[in-house]
């Protein structure tokens, strides 16, 4: 089964949940709602949200308890490629073979796309019931988001750049870069279900894990970052360790936990076979 | 008695508070910790965070109670502040007579301090207590920062520079880039509180028109905006009106209400006389 197969009905139930909470190109100003609806409705994976989705699921909960962390955790995604694309960061042309934000709309209403759904992500966090739950969701993705979290990871990479990177530095750049709003994913369908401790504390794992592994395997397809300091061999490892992992943490939740598990070995599928 | 004199207590607290919730410049990321820090501690007048105290003391509310929006709504401000600068915007060297945040750390570090800022305020009222007061914060400013809000009005604001602007778009553009942080700022104090609904009713109607007549009071001394579709007596009269109704709004609180009052009379003390 395909990613797109398992993931069908939550893919269509995210589509419509991303339409529905951005604002209307209708709604003036225009340009800059029209450039966060183009930012978001490109397309992609949607890895992250169908994690918030999958985790809910696992302990139990409704797609509809999950939906604004997941909304909002792409929304933070793809304010966060928008800002990357620009001249001041990466400078790129092209983004899943369309114009970037920036190169279709201009730098600076790019810029305040990015804001926008940023902040917007909040306010739909806050839309949560009960409350306590929205704060937790907060807290949760407002760390994992900031400077502790995907900024910090920007900035050191910004940074491993700059000077030559070690592998200590190339740790945290992809922990905090790529790794902590996956791992907020998987806590968010969590806190989505209203898990007890036990099981947030897997869930938690098993994110910590899949968000590293996650860059382990652009790295091996791309034949960059860790593999400047590691084998393919050992990176291979590494990953697959990490991938058992998560999915060992997961195993006691029996056959709701499918579709986590299924994340895993969906990246472990994607992990190139070395040519020799 | 001057600004610094009806507020320093409250400067002071708001000092300390800026400080202790700003990430140190001793942890990693230090850089993005040190933009972050400069672009907060270089002064302003604190006009926002000020408000969020004065209107939660008005309901009789603590400086503690007050101090999580307060400093949010500074860093939300001071976010907006360091874009505004950018080259992709404004393209400013210079802000208080100091290098603005990108001169100093560059534009992709400024730009990641920006977001460290937002991110942060996030973070920060998440820790309110009780969590039905800290959802009503971040719905309250999450809304007024975002596309309907601050970052609306700035993107109405470029719209404004590339056409010919007219008065209802330059109320767009002044009612939402800068009233609407200021809004919050005193509904926010309100909520904090615990107000009830109509004793927020009149606080979110003072901050409304103090908001908008903050702006006013700009334009007065600039010679620009409203002054192009205004004559100055015109625009002095509204923004005397304007003040006048949020002092109203508050009379009934009595003494309670003093600082707000203070924070009206500030603002009418700065328009210039007109030379004759």
């Amino acid at each position: 089964m395909s990613y797109e197969d398992v993931f069908k009905d939550d893919l269509e139930f995210l589509d419509r949940a991303l339409h529905e909470f951005l604002p209307s190109a209708e709604i003036y100003p225009q340009t800059l709602h029209q450039a966060m609806r183009y930012a978001v409705l490109g397309g992609g994976k949607r890895f992250r949200p169908v994690m918030v989705l999958a985790a809910c699921e696992t302990l139990g909960g409704t797609r509809q308890q999950a939906v604004f962390p997941a909304v909002a955790l792409e929304f933070i995604h793809c304010y966060s490629l928008v800002q990357d694309d620009l001249p001041a960061l990466d400078n790129d042309d092209l983004r899943r073979g369309q114009p970037t934000c920036h190169r279709k709309y201009g730098e600076a209403t790019a810029l305040l796309a990015s804001d926008g759904l940023l902040t917007l992500a909040f306010e739909l966090l806050a839309r949560v019931k009960p409350a306590e739950r929205a704060v937790q969701l907060v807290a949760e993705i407002s760390t994992a988001a900031g400077t502790c979290g995907m900024i910090g990871g920007q900035s050191a990479d910004l940074e491993a750049v700059s000077k030559a990177p070690d592998s200590a530095l190339l740790d945290f750049v992809n922990i905090h870069k790529t790794g902590k709003l996956i791992k907020a994913s998987a806590v968010s369908g969590a806190l989505a279900a209203g898990a007890d401790p036990e099981s947030l504390r897997r869930i938690e794992r098993y994110g910590e894990s899949v968000g590293l592994a996650f860059q382990c395997v652009d790295d091996l397809q791309d034949g960059d970052g860790y593999l400047r300091y590691m084998t393919y061999g050992e990176l291979n490892e590494k990953t697959r360790t990490l991938l058992k992992n998560a999915r060992q943490e997961v195993a006691i939740f029996g056959a709701q936990a499918a579709k986590l598990v299924f994340l895993a070995d969906f990246l472990e599928q994607r992990i190139p076979v070395k040519a020799t």
